[in-house]
């Protein structure tokens, strides 16, 4: 399996990349394509000792950074290690692609050279959140769209469902439906209608989930608005700095709490891992028809190597094709019921 | 000056109702009439050993539940102990009233029973929620109204404003408009008229505001219409459960971790203090022409005491006197453009 990254994206790029590579290379068993400038790249890979074995280097000039308009990925910019890297994917050198650049950059090159599923109205970047237990939830839209229909969040269900079961190994993952209650009556409009289209979707829908409830484990998919999942998602966040903050207060106060400290510093350490990024690596860009994933910015080796596990299970387990035949049947369903 | 309290209302009345009544009485300098069966809390008094001073009993019959229609405050339960503590608001021979009885029916027999102020589209029960540094800030619309307008959120935001300053000491509160970036073009229809309304109201408006900045302590008032405001609370809520998990995991693992328990006892007491509701004690219902709080279900006596120190405060401090003010202004204002 081929899988190409873009050399030049992310903070920590292109030394973190490259050394992910070979991580991959030689735990994954893979092949990686590296896109950039190939006299940096090779003159860092000998700095850096990382062996050429399985790693292909393809010319690409400079880098789309955040402040580049999006839309030059696919325009003026294509050259660059970003849009090199959808080329060869689109022209099916490589079998998925990765880069730890400008999100908006991704998932305009993504769905614009890339093309969408038959049928997918809209592609949405999928990021995977830390739960209780040291499981991962998938948040479908996490801000790309900030008005969905509910046609638009029932495509969304069966592309969670699929990737949450090709990539993250869940079986028959439970998918909710975020609401402020989980009797009938609650919600807006936009909940009544997307969870009647639920109800008849072949996934395995488990109804109306309340947000307290889903950093508890209650969901593997939490399916949403775009504007409501972002919301939701960097609540997570702030909550999680307030507690580190407090945590950090609370061992550092004196001698006594520093030697507390010294007694939970394995279990720290595990928690901190546990809802860290870097264990996980990349979110899937979900919808277009050949996968792309976005690692996290400040990605380093370790992550990287996530990101590429992320991709070769991706692919490995058909999840394209799954989605694809899922989305039609969707429609074929609907063309019968109407006819 | 005299506070009435639902002497039925909550899961731990009417026992700690009576020792919160006693302990306002002694602490706030207050006089408390508490609402019920008269021959259940005086029985309750002696074996409590809770003396009279300052405490009148008020004769009414049975409790609104939360299986209750919200309706029946005003209609056939208007004689309970929560129906007969909004009469009494009502008739001016209480200058606040309390109940920690169900929520639905404090709303609406808050904005029924008691007139709304002049001008107020909606009422919004307005929750408290810790943030960095032991502070709190406060949300509207906290899930009252799904659907909200520009203009129901300005008043909101006056709303807020005025209790923040009023009840919880803060000059000049920071009033933020949550949206899902910093940037003018960020979020819906909604957030950009909301923020034009609120450059032009005489509030300290500090702009839009992500979710992961709030619990930091980035905004004193957070303003958002009430499907977000609720998943953001109950997300919020979800994170610290799921905090407080890992926590205990990490300090139960082992014979070490337990002791590093003990080295950070105290501070971890102070910090779960800091998250408890019951240092705050109550929610106002903003918007009625006459203070109404919420108490928490499961208040006991010194979360009670904080209610009752709450409505004291705002009271004393003219909060509804500068709402009414600041609205009538608005709508002059509105006039004075318009013509």
């Amino acid at each position: 399996m081929k899988i190409v990254i873009d050399g030049f994206g992310g903070d920590n790029a292109p030394d973190e990349v490259l050394k992910g590579a070979a991580l991959a290379v030689d735990k994954l068993g893979i092949e990686v394509l590296i896109t950039g400038e190939v006299d940096t790249l090779k003159s860092r890979m000998q700095a850096l000792g990382v062996p050429e074995k399985g790693i292909t280097l393809v010319p690409a000039e400079g880098v789309i950074t955040t402040e580049d308009n999006p839309l030059s990925v696919v325009k003026q910019k294509n050259n660059t290690s970003m849009g090199v890297a959808f080329n060869l994917l689109s022209e099916g050198k490589a079998q998925a692609a990765i880069s730890a650049g400008s999100t908006a950059a991704i998932v305009v090159g993504g769905t614009t050279i890339e093309k969408r599923i038959k049928g997918v109205k809209k592609a949405a970047l999928v990021p995977l959140m830390p739960c209780s237990g040291g499981k991962r939830y998938c948040v479908l839209d996490g801000g790309a769209n900030l008005y969905c229909t509910a046609e638009m969040l029932q495509q969304f269900a069966i592309m969670g469902s699929c990737f949450m079961e090709a990539t993250m190994g869940i079986k028959n993952p439970r998918v909710g439906l975020l609401n402020i209650g989980t009797e009938d009556e609650k919600g807006r409009e936009l909940e009544h209608e997307t969870k009647a289209l639920l109800e008849k979707t072949p996934i395995n829908f488990v109804g109306y989930v309340e947000a307290r409830e889903v950093p508890l484990g209650a969901v593997d998919v939490l399916i949403t608005d775009g504007f409501t999942g972002n919301v939701f998602l960097k609540t997570c966040e702030g909550m999680g700095a307030l507690m580190k903050d407090a945590l950090k207060g609370m061992f550092f106060a004196n001698l006594k709490t520093k030697i507390g400290a010294l007694c939970v510093k394995k279990q720290l350490g595990e928690f901190s891992a546990q809802m860290d990024y870097k264990t996980i690596g990349g979110s899937p860009l979900l919808g277009t028809a050949k996968p792309v994933f976005k690692a996290h910015g400040s990605s380093d080796a370790v992550a990287f190597l996530g990101a590429f596990r992320q991709a070769k299970l991706f692919v490995e387990n058909n999840a394209i094709e799954k989605m694809t035949e899922a989305i039609s049947k969707l429609k074929t369903e609907e063309v019968t019921e109407n006819g």
